[in-house]
């Protein structure tokens, strides 16, 4: 394999960094879903923690090295849930931190940011904003800026998900993440290709929201003007060349799915697997509904990235049709 | 401490029979909770597995030692997650398993059990004629009956629970639990009882099914004639003696909840916490939210232990005011 950014020796001491309340996270077979997926599917389910999202992984190990160098800021741009692992994670380690958002980012994920004590300053625009935004601040202030995805912290972070994936037997056919900046996809994607090469490594973006996929495809960076999806985890503009390259290497396919099939996941899993989640996390159950054939009989691995969702909002996609 | 039928090490060695998919579940703080309760309050997962509930920690046990005896089937009688949970277990160790149950059980709670491969009676009555039939299927067929609660297995199980919750720091000023036959209330109470004698071990049990509860404070067996609640899986009402007679010495108190409470604590669990709960997952919720001064300022666990909720019932109950 040629050589990416990441590394596993890093991903593994990574591990030892993170509060174990964010290690180690169910993984189980759903056989519910099995008669509607026409597969077998089992749930990495990242939620089930004090911020409810897999982001934490990467802040544990970014405020980690901070606290050791006895920084005491630190700025982010997120789309919502990094910027609320951050503030946790900043909290316990007496960090300042500021997170820079989209003031249309869900009223959940900034609520919960302003609960955990962390200076929130809201952009007009969308997420790339926030980027420009934070840049800036951490400019300004002379502190650490987190940027997901291109700080290694944040992939290696992620990659400790791959770990206990690889971890189990019998090992997985394939693992179907959700793509967005490509922290979680090329941080699992380097374990995988390292300890279980066999097993296939799927992006999955909306088609609302193809930048990163387009520009796998294409082996060259793609930018859009704009997005237009509910995932709002996952929508960002701008690929970080970086980034692609590596997943460029560790990715075996990228594949775009249909806003009324990120629906379709939510209510599946919310139906027969009791879950509750945000529109990110339905990115690779919606791959499924929307080639079954490929999946058949197949043995699949899906992460459940988070669950920060508004209520109301939730109530809109999901429905009450299905109770 | 006088002597239960319950032991540590017993316990202890209960938990390397259980596959470890049932292990080691997420125990995580849950603060957007602790605005509408006053108190610190820890959430130990039971959901996220492959029967949604605490209730394999018993069955894996009882199943390994029965295939190490070479049994080929068994039977019991269960209000849903117990049948569900032995017929995991028991198809994965090749036993008949052979499941009797109230035909008002949660329609989603007989399915399960069906898809599960077991063999499912239907009785007219509630929980207690499911076991009357149970016997004696045992006795015609010569079969092992697992009798929950009263068979040690299942308060060992249980208790295995126990064993994640005293190997945190900080401890936890109470741990509330919701009381039916007495299974869970008795294991994890054993174990807090010998390793942190200074938790308090809270019960809670339905005002419409407070057979047991009434049992431990009169001090004898008092049985109802009937049940009223909306929490099936702890709507027992005849008290076994031996299972009484430990909760007396486990149990620093036991509380009964209104129905109102019940509903509202599950609301709280999926606005806040992004947990859709089976009702009696809920009770530790609803016990806080009607004794609020007895909690205030207190780091509280309670065990979310069930999640199969039949979706209309669940929608008829939180409704869709909350979103």
């Amino acid at each position: 394999m040629q050589e990416t950014r990441l590394d596993l020796a890093r991903i593994r001491a990574a591990r030892r960094l993170i509060d174990p309340v964010f290690l180690d996270t169910p993984l189980y077979r759903c056989e519910a879903l099995e008669s509607d997926l026409g597969c077998a599917v089992s749930i990495k389910l990242e939620t089930a923690n004090p911020v409810r999202s897999f982001k934490a992984r990467g802040t544990e190990v970014i405020t980690s090295l901070l606290a050791d160098i006895r920084s005491t800021a630190v700025v982010c741009a997120s789309a919502g849930n990094l910027g609320q692992a951050l503030a946790w994670s900043g909290r316990g380690r007496g960090l300042d931190v500021t997170v820079v958002a989209s003031r249309f980012a869900p009223a959940i994920k900034l609520d919960r940011i302003r609960a955990l004590e962390a200076k929130l300053e809201l952009v007009d625009g969308d997420f790339e904003e926030a980027r420009e935004r934070a840049v800036a601040i951490a400019r300004h202030d002379g502190i650490r800026l987190v940027e997901d995805s291109l700080d290694l912290e944040t992939c290696e972070g992620a990659g400790t998900i791959g770990l206990e994936l690889v971890a189990t037997e019998p090992a997985f056919d394939a693992v179907l993440i959700a793509l967005g900046g490509g922290a979680m996809a090329t941080g699992i994607g380097q374990v995988l290709k390292a300890c279980a090469p066999e097993v296939e490594v799927i992006c999955v973006q909306p088609k609302g929201a193809p930048a990163m996929t387009r520009s796998w495809r294409e082996r060259r960076v793609v930018t859009t003007d704009s997005t237009d999806t509910i995932a709002d985890g996952v929508a960002g503009r701008r690929p970080i060349p970086a980034v692609l390259d590596d997943l460029l290497l560790l990715a075996d396919d990228a594949v775009l799915v249909e806003e009324s099939s990120i629906v379709a996941g939510m209510r599946l899993l919310l139906d027969r697997a009791d879950l509750v989640v945000e529109p990110s996390a339905a990115l690779g159950i919606a791959a499924i509904l929307e080639d079954r054939d490929r999946f058949a009989g197949r043995h699949v691995a899906t992460i459940v990235c988070g669950s920060n969702v508004d209520p109301a909002a939730y109530h809109r996609w999901v429905g009450a049709a299905s109770h």
